[in-house]
């Protein structure tokens, strides 16, 4: 059985439902950030960075979420959560979830996370002044360029809305203008609607 | 035939080496950063993030340095650059590909870019100093945790080390203490005795 480290809040909410839509046979341990679960020895030994998502299985334990979403759509090929028979679909999944990643999540962290580019209070500061900004520029791109409608890669479900609706619960948060957005909008609706994604949101968040 | 543009001193290297490796039939076209080539409308017709690496199929074109190098692999399976057959160990490929778009990348990008996440030049200048930690601890755990040893990934040779050795060209203008770091250092001066390295690296600085 597959063990799924994660915290409630965290891009952790996009393999979660990835693995309940597969119909994956797994558990989940919640990792209290409030106590700072995720720096204690126990936890550092399945994931030394010290931060979630982490998926424990037979072979070893898997970090970082692009990762662990390709590897459940391999796991699980009869989920169809990705296009793995056609090798430039799949390259355009990895793509925009490797702009989520390293772009857009980044951009978000610095309103919370300041601390791990910066130590002077007033630097951290400016960073959660421009958070709204850089976050609003990368959505911007994915309404414009990146969502093909209705789904992020057309008519195909998959990871992709999966981590775009995980990064779309923090805008408001971020300060951006939602109504600037509407494709942006329109699929976090459609998919805070999903069975999977209602249930998968609520076991995090009770 | 693939069109790839890159330009030199950017992540672009990693899947420059890759193409070159898997034997693909491309061409290159160098984007000058010194006069914002990146930022013109041709460029950001192709790609518009404004930046590199970013490879053109016949099925159109594809960004970020973990997608084009999972393509390449899949595109090119006899040059073995990945271990497709593999799930579990080709997700430890996307893992340790994505930590390094996301974070390790991210880091030293405080150094050089600090624009894209504040205003301030007392905050940008903050992060320049706070850089060299930062990336010194990316670059820390990937030698106590992630090299196994020769390659990344163990015997075999793949993407991972073209991209490693990519971002770690960086370290002594990033101002990390290389003594700190035996296995990196020995992995790169393994990667850049390599033959094909050498010659994509030639390439790019002439």
């Amino acid at each position: 059985m597959l063990k799924f480290y994660y915290a409630p809040h965290t891009c952790a909410l996009a393999s979660h439902i990835a693995l309940e839509q597969a119909g994956a046979d797994y558990e989940t341990v919640r990792v209290d950030f409030a106590t700072n679960g995720q720096r204690t020895p126990e936890y550092l030994a399945i994931n030394p960075k010290g931060r979630v998502p982490a998926l424990v299985t037979d072979r070893g334990v898997l970090t970082e979420t692009p990762a662990i979403l390709m590897f459940i759509c391999q796991r699980y090929p009869n989920a169809r959560l990705a296009p793995l028979d056609d090798v430039f679909a799949l390259a355009q999944v990895q793509s925009f979830n490797s702009y989520l990643c390293s772009t857009v999540h980044v951009a978000h962290a610095h309103r919370m996370r300041g601390y791990r580019w910066a130590d002077d209070p007033a630097a951290i500061a400016e960073m959660q002044r421009k958070a709204p900004a850089a976050v609003g520029e990368c959505f911007a791109l994915i309404e414009r360029e990146m969502i093909k409608g209705p789904w992020v890669m057309g008519n195909t479900y998959g990871i992709c809305d999966m981590y775009l609706f995980t990064l779309s619960q923090w805008l408001e948060a971020d300060g951006v203008d939602l109504k600037k957005l509407p494709k942006v909008g329109d699929h976090r609706l459609r998919m805070s609607e999903h069975p999977v994604v209602r249930k998968v949101v609520m076991e995090e968040l009770t």
